[in-house]
């Protein structure tokens, strides 16, 4: 799986997932936002790799015992977590049982993970708040720990997540309003689309909040393009978004 | 459609809305209670005048371009808001795709709306939380915007809101339990009746503290009734409920 | 119904519910956790008796008149509410319409009792949130009174309550991630078990956080057994788990 | 529990289950009507006296195990089930396991069991649908028994079934549309007005098959029903309606 | 509202929703079938002009009185219905209540209305089942009529039913698998280009049933759509497709 | 992937799922039945080798050209079916697009697989039902095909489908009831614990329908075992259950 570029990854993480949700869909890519994952963290915010982990309804010869334990696909994932890295745990939206307990979050972020979203339950949410440093989507929260009610089926495979398909190596952007997949190959080219974008939305903000009506300002008409094309060239040149 | 007065706004933003329901609830109107609405803002509260505007699944028939745009009607009406107005947003439960973000949310603000209520996805969630002076309330957030998901069908018809059959002029109470659309025709009885409710339920609270079983209390029997007149005529005369 | 004895109200209460729920599935109770209750307050945290009450769709001949109220299975159960008792009621996942609002809270909470679950709605949830002392669970908030979308069918029955039977006398323990009903037959051992489990986990905790992999000690080896075992003897005799 | 009187059982049977639904209606009974229970057999029809069973999640400590079976609530109200009774069982909506099978199902016909309707599922629903004489409804159908899924919880309670309230005694009517539980107390009232109703449709249906517009027929106008009352007064005197 | 042509109508009746769906797709409209719609009568097939009706939740001041009855959009409706014409009823999903009854249904058929759809519940199923002649498809059946729990707000709105936004004088084509919504001006070349593409598919089906393996014939390659136009060119001219 | 014996198919196939399921959740396998499948053919009955495909909701970089089709995963394990195969298709429980429609079940058929179950849509509902030989189960029917709502992920993988986790191998045994997963290894034990089972259940059956009470006769108390045991040897030898 290829690295994500660091500078990439701070790049983005200046974007709302809005902003880049919209560069998807004016790509052709209508379906990357996930719909209803919750922030366990208020103001959460991260970007990273995607790594895959998949669940299903549990079955005996599926189950791993205490002792196979780290042979089981999501602790070998954990185990090999790199820096920057995004876990992404499909759970077919069953919240029958809890996944990730704050003792497994505390060894992805010793590990460098920066972010986790699971389509299913976390355990141990309040201690999982405090982990400054992983920020934590999920659909629910449950007491009990996955078998028998679930299984780890395997890792490194495209998933479903809340709605969207998330192939390993995309690029995760997590905000409190969602999260959004980003193709890794279309990555470079939404950070810097969506970048322009946020440019030009703080600028029709400023219109707004002087009261120039939406038929000028959204979208912004031919006049406050050109008035806009004159502000930009006016900021400093390194001036990011945001 | 008929203006909304000033005061009685006001008389309305003193009340709660478990107490205004319930006074609709006692002259047969049984479901003008919005069912699951989530606020975007801790301690949210508004009252204004219902302004509706209906959504439905895309298609491209009915499509806006960018150029078109302020001829939709979600534009349209944005522009056309009042100062009191409340925007109700009838997406049918459609949460796919966002509606109004931050920069049409700030233009409503701008015209003086003072409250959004949608029963779909807003975009931008971060942002609207912090336009002071506009509450919101949602079924979701989304990073999208509305087509090809969702299709701008009409404005100023009677409109379906989380199980609520909202028409335009009705006054929208909204709090963090959630909203109540009360009919226009009632709302200076339902403000007389629920500042008298509120005011009897101080009177319970107070006994409930003392310790009074609610045999005596809640529903208040006849003896706690006529405590109550008492306690009420040495209230000051102007005192407005809490 | 049996007492539930303060002290181990007291022990439990040190526990969280993933652990305690944890306890349960070891000895066979797999289904004992509320799945989808949401805290009112920040930080909830109670444990007490299960006191139950059972509601269903509303119908004439099951409903109560203003003044027959005291009659009502709810407020019967309200006026005999012990200390450390925890009020459990079963509206079938109903949330068209409120059960408790802020008056009945303050009662409960007069006579000792200490939390509150409502498989259904709340009234007035911003007033209960401020009624320190007693913590509440819900799956919605409705403005409306529950008549006559709900009549109050019995109490002192097992119940269903977001996917679990409860038993009247179970220990209800409840945190921010939701609540476990223990049975009362288990609860002493529970809260033994659970206290060595949590001093474990704390152990283990501190392992992770120093860089130990998974594999060595999450689930621990015999090793990182044996290490936590001298720790253990090395730690003050009363030390209660965090 | 009453008997329910075999005439007005026969009665009754000559109704749909929304002629007596309306009837209920315009008597303050606006929710008897089961929503979603769907027919085993085409053509289903039934009407007998509600005897209730109710499921809940399961637990260990409520679960029997095969040599106590006898004891229960499932078992010993289908051992006391007399001639024209119409089992009802409360699972919650719970389809995860079936309840009643072929040879429970035949033990009820049995005993002169006329209807079984599971808010929930059945087990082997061809050899169920292959049983002459015992009407079925449910949610679905499940191969598992209902251990450890569901627990059997009480019997000759109120339950709720499909979003009604049934009592123990109630009259169940169902066609293929659904079922309606019908207050023992007014089903005398409601056989005759509904047989009143019927009679007024069948001439109705007559006016609207020779292209009389609704504004005339339906619902009658003055002259209409004059013309109804004409020709009821030719109709056989102990005509019984369709 | 434009009239549909008596042979478009005819033509399109031959072709099944999934070929006009396809054609409807390949045209950029992806959501025009309407998804979970059930078909009343075995075998159901139709193909009407969209009349739309629109309800909501109930409301006292949006209720009609029996003797106002006519004047409801619902009646007027009816009472304008035109040969050919599919009438389509939004409920917004609500099955807690039926619309159309056997004696409204008789109406509709009687005035020339070929099909029936709602997004919500009938009543008396089974009779209308028997009314040759009206195909009916919709989400449920009810036993009660709709006030209070539905009302009728307008007609001849663009509507939602089954997830697709239903416009008026949309072409309805109807069989055992769902409901589509044709544009009017698109109905012409997608019954053209679906006419083809079923004859082509009629090919197909008698390659695959040879045992030719889809890597040729679905979707044909080159040499298989060779081998379709030269068996084409010896069809008779009129044939329709199957 | 190994074979499935035929006669150990024949073996199963005269056995319902209740009785398989049965059979699997005495061995610990609790979770093996699909729970909400529907049978497109009345009496369908199917048993075979569970081969697998899976669906997630559609992006660009996942979807593949008409030309590139046969390389598509759906595509390419229809074209190595092999007699005796059954078709397990895992959409997510995605009913937005159909699936497989008459062309592709046609070819399945003609390829020797013998049933398919779709958690999601099939196509061609009304055509597939006229396949004789290839028994189908499905959660709904859409007339559109999949691209651009579902893109094809992958096959020959664990899948998840009705709730149950499905292994490439396992036995699917399928009736009017659902459907039920049994793992290769337990195939041979079910089918000969299953016979057993329904021998048993046969006299049981006859017993009840005699009149014996359910505590001697089901589950069979000591003497009715020995009646059973009794009988059983009257039976001739190679007599196979119904």
């Amino acid at each position: 799986m290829p690295d994500l570029d660091p500078a990439l990854r701070q790049h983005l993480l200046g974007m709302t997932t809005a902003t880049a949700t919209s560069m998807l869909n004016q790509r052709g890519y209508q379906n990357q936002f996930m719909n209803g994952a919750r922030p366990l963290q208020r103001g959460a915010r991260a970007c990273g790799r995607a790594v895959t982990v998949r669940f299903g309804p549990g079955r005996p010869d599926l189950t791993f015992s205490q002792e196979e334990r780290s042979r089981e696909p999501l602790w070998s994932t954990i185990e090999s977590v790199e820096a920057g890295d995004f876990l992404v745990l499909d759970c077919g939206g069953d919240t029958r049982a809890g996944t990730v307990g704050d003792i497994l979050a505390a060894r992805i972020k010793h590990r460098g993970g920066v972010g986790l979203v699971v389509d299913g339950a976390l355990r141990d949410a309040a201690q999982i708040r405090d982990l400054v440093g992983l920020a934590c989507w999920s659909a629910g929260v449950h007491g009990s720990g996955y078998p028998p009610y679930l299984a780890c089926l395997d890792s490194g495979q495209a998933v479903r997540c809340f709605g969207v398909t998330v192939r390993p190596g995309d690029v995760i952007l997590a905000d409190e309003d969602g999260l959004v997949a980003i193709p890794l190959a279309l990555a470079e080219e939404i950070a810097e689309a969506g970048a322009e974008q946020e440019r030009k939305e703080t600028f029709i903000r400023t219109l707004i909040q002087q009261g120039v009506p939406t038929s000028e300002a959204y979208p912004p008409n031919a006049a406050t393009l050109e008035r806009y094309e004159a502000w930009k060239r006016q900021q400093p040149q390194d001036a990011s978004p945001g």
